[in-house]
C-alpha cells in the first residue's frame, strides 16, 4: 500500500521546491513509498509522483507486485519503448524533479522528448524525507543494531593465532543468520594490521599477528533495515603507538557524539573529531567523511562531513566513524550509529569502547 | 595498464558517431580499460576518453589503483565540488558522449555548467567494444561456464525428500568455491515446482514434493568473467503436461542455438524460439526476452530480442534461455552461454539436456 504519509512529505517539499511532479527510481526510495521491491538491474522502474494524486507506478512484467498498492500501475514489456510510455505521464508544460539515480539512459531521451519543461535533480525531497526515521523505522533501526551488537561479541572470539581475515569473515554471515538477521547490510571489512590502513580493505588470506589490530567493520539486515559498526581489537599485545592513535579516535568518536542535539549544523560533528584528531598531527591520515545517513540503504543520501551545513532534527540516523590510517603501518576506526532524539542523541550501538586486547 | 587497443576499438566507434571525447563511468567498463576495479557506491568515479589521446581518470581519494594505468590521475576528496573538476577536463565546445550508467545527480550538474556543446548516450561505443570478446576473454568465459558444467552436477544431488529451495541454495557457494570458482555472478534461482513460474522466483522454505520441477539458474564468477545456466529437472516423476513443454522449451533453445552464425539480424534467435513455442499456443507465457550479453557482468547490453536488428559478429558471447513459465502450476527453462565463431557456434555449457529425472 502506498504510504500516504511519506507521499504527502515528499509532495511538499517539492511543492517548496516549486515543483508539482517527480520521478522516483532509486528501489529502495520506492519500497519505502510502495512496499514494494524489485530490483530493476538495466530495466525501466520508476514511480511518477503528482502534486494532484494522479501517482503512477512504471512496472516491467518481469516485477513483481505482490498485493495492491492503490495507484495507477501501468506495465510494459521488454519490447516496449519504456521511454515513449513514461513521457505520455509526466506534464510536459511544466518541470519534472527526477531521482538522483536516474541514469542517462532514460534520461537523456525523455530530454530528447521535452517530456517536461525542465529537469531538475530534486531528490533531497526524498532523501530529507527519508533521513528522518519515524517511530517504526527507528524501532527497526534499534533492532538491526541490537543485533549487530550481539555478533560483534562473536566475531572478536573468532581470532585466534594463526587465524586468516577471509576465514573469519566466512564465518559471520552464519552468525549473524543465527542472531535473527536477514543478512549483511554490506560485505564485512575484516582488517589485520597494516590492511587496516585502507578503510575499504576486503578480506584476504592475511593471519592475525601478535600486535596486530583487528578492525571489524560490520553490519546486517534486518526487517528491511541496515546495521552498521566498526570496532578495533588488538591481538595479543598493544604498542604504545598503536594506543595512543586508539585513544585518539575513541575520543574524537566520543566528543563528536556528544554533541549532538536537534538543531545544529551537521558539520559541527565533523568538525569535533576532525579538530581533536588534527590537533594531535594526524589529520591528514583521516582521509574520510566523519559519517553518513543510514535506514533502508546501507548508504543513504546525507554526509556528515565539514560540508553539510544542513541542521540535525529529531529521528535521524547516521554513523559517526573517524578513523586514522598509516599505510604500511596499522589503522583505527570507531563506529557507532547514532539517533537524534528531542532531547539529545540515542546510541544505538552499545558494544563497549574501551581498547580491548583479544586472543 | 591501459587497454590500448580495447581504447581504439571505443575512439573508433566514437569517431563514427562523430564524438571526440566520452565519459565511461560503468565500473565494469572502467575495470575492461584500465584493469582497475572500484565499487564508487555514491561517489564519482569516471574514465574521460579522448581523440587526442589525453584520457583522464577522476578518482575519490578513497578508491584503490594497485599500479600505473598510464593516464593522468585527477584525485578528489568526498569535500570536493566534483564536477566542476570534471567539467574542467572536458571540451566545451564539443559535444560529450556519456556513459548510460551516468546519474541524473552528475549529469545534471554537467549540463547546467555547459560543460560540452551536448550529451549524447554514447554507451553503444563501449557496449559493442565489450559485446565482442576477444580470445583471452572467451578462454576466461570457458572457463566459467565449465564451473558451471561441474557445479550442476552437484546441485541436481542436493535435491532429496523434504529438502527446501534455500537449504539447496545456501550451499551452492561452497560447491562452486570447492570448483575453484570465485563467487556466485548472481545470487542463485532454486525453483520447485509452481515457483518456477516466476522466472526471478527467490529461494524461498518450499520443500521438494514428487512430480515438481527442479529448476536451477546459476552462475559463478572466474578471474572476473561470469557463467550462467539453466537446467530444469523433475523431482520423482514427471506428469504428460511436464513433459510436454519441458520438451517444446529444450527445442526451442536447440532451434535457436542451431540457427547462430555470423553476420544474422539477433532477433532471428528469439524469433526462432518463441515461433516454436508460440505455435503450441504457448506464447503469452514466454514473458521474456530470449537472451542477453554477458562477460564481466552477469547481464551486459544486448538484449537477444525480437526488437535487436544488429548483426551477430565472431566473439559476441550471449544467453539463449526460453522459458513457459505457467503461473500457479509450473515453470521450465533451458539456458545455455554460447559464442559465435568465425564458423558458426560454440556452446560454452555441455551439461546435458535431456529431460531428467532425479531424486
Amino acid at each position: 500500500m502506498l504510504q500516504s504519509s511519506r507521499v504527502e512529505r515528499i509532495l511538499d517539499k517539492l511543492k517548496e521546491a516549486g515543483l508539482s511532479q517527480m520521478l522516483i527510481v532509486d528501489p529502495m526510495s520506492i519500497y519505502y513509498l510502495t512496499g514494494v521491491y524489485n530490483q530493476p538491474f538495466e530495466r525501466f522502474y520508476g514511480l511518477l509522483l503528482k502534486a494532484d494524486g494522479h501517482h503512477v507506478f512504471f512496472l516491467n512484467r518481469l516485477f513483481n507486485v505482490p498485493g495492491e498498492v492503490g495507484i495507477e500501475e501501468v506495465w510494459y514489456d521488454d519490447t516496449d519503448p519504456v521511454t515513449d510510455i513514461v513521457a505520455a505521464y509526466v506534464d510536459h508544460a511544466s518541470p519534472l524533479g527526477v531521482d538522483k539515480e536516474l541514469k542517462a539512459r532514460f534520461l537523456l531521451p525523455l530530454m530528447e522528448k521535452q517530456a517536461a519543461s525542465g529537469f531538475v535533480n530534486s531528490s533531497t525531497a526524498v532523501d530529507f524525507t527519508r533521513g528522518v526515521k519515524d517511530a517504526e523505522e527507528q524501532a527497526k533501526m534499534r533492532l538491526a543494531s541490537l543485533i549487530n551488537d550481539q555478533a560483534m561479541a562473536r566475531f572478536k572470539d573468532l581470532i585466534h593465532e594463526g587465524v586468516t581475515e577471509k576465514q573469519v569473515a566466512d564465518q559471520m554471515l552464519q552468525i549473524y543468520l543465527d542472531l535473527g538477521a536477514d543478512g549483511y547490510s554490506f560485505p564485512p571489512i575484516v582488517s589485520f594490521g597494516a590492511n587496516a590502513a585502507d578503510p575499504h580493505h576486503e578480506p584476504d588470506d592475511t593471519p592475525v599477528r601478535p600486535g596486530d589490530c583487528v578492525l571489524f567493520d560490520v553490519g546486517c539486515i534486518k526487517d528491511g533495515y541496515c546495521s552498521d559498526m566498526t570496532r578495533t581489537f588488538y591481538y595479543k599485545e598493544v604498542s604504545d603507538h598503536c594506543r595512543e592513535i586508539y585513544e585518539l579516535v575513541r575520543a574524537a568518536n566520543e566528543a563528536a557524539e556528544e554533541k549532538i542535539r536537534p538543531g545544529i549544523p551537521i558539520h559541527v560533528m565533523d568538525d569535533t573529531a576532525r579538530g581533536l584528531i588534527s590537533e594531535k598531527g594526524y589529520g591528514p591520515c583521516f582521509n574520510h567523511r566523519l559519517g553518513h545517513f543510514i535506514g533502508l540503504s546501507e548508504h543513504e543520501f546525507g554526509d556528515v562531513s565539514a560540508v553539510n551545513e544542513n541542521l540535525t532534527e529529531p529521528g535521524m540516523i547516521f554513523s559517526i566513524e573517524p578513523g586514522i590510517y598509516l599505510p604500511g603501518d596499522t589503522g583505527v576506526r570507531v563506529e557507532d550509529l547514532v539517533l537524534v532524539t528531542e532531547e539529545g542523541v540515542e546510541r544505538l550501538n552499545n558494544f563497549p569502547k574501551n581498547l580491548q586486547i583479544i586472543g
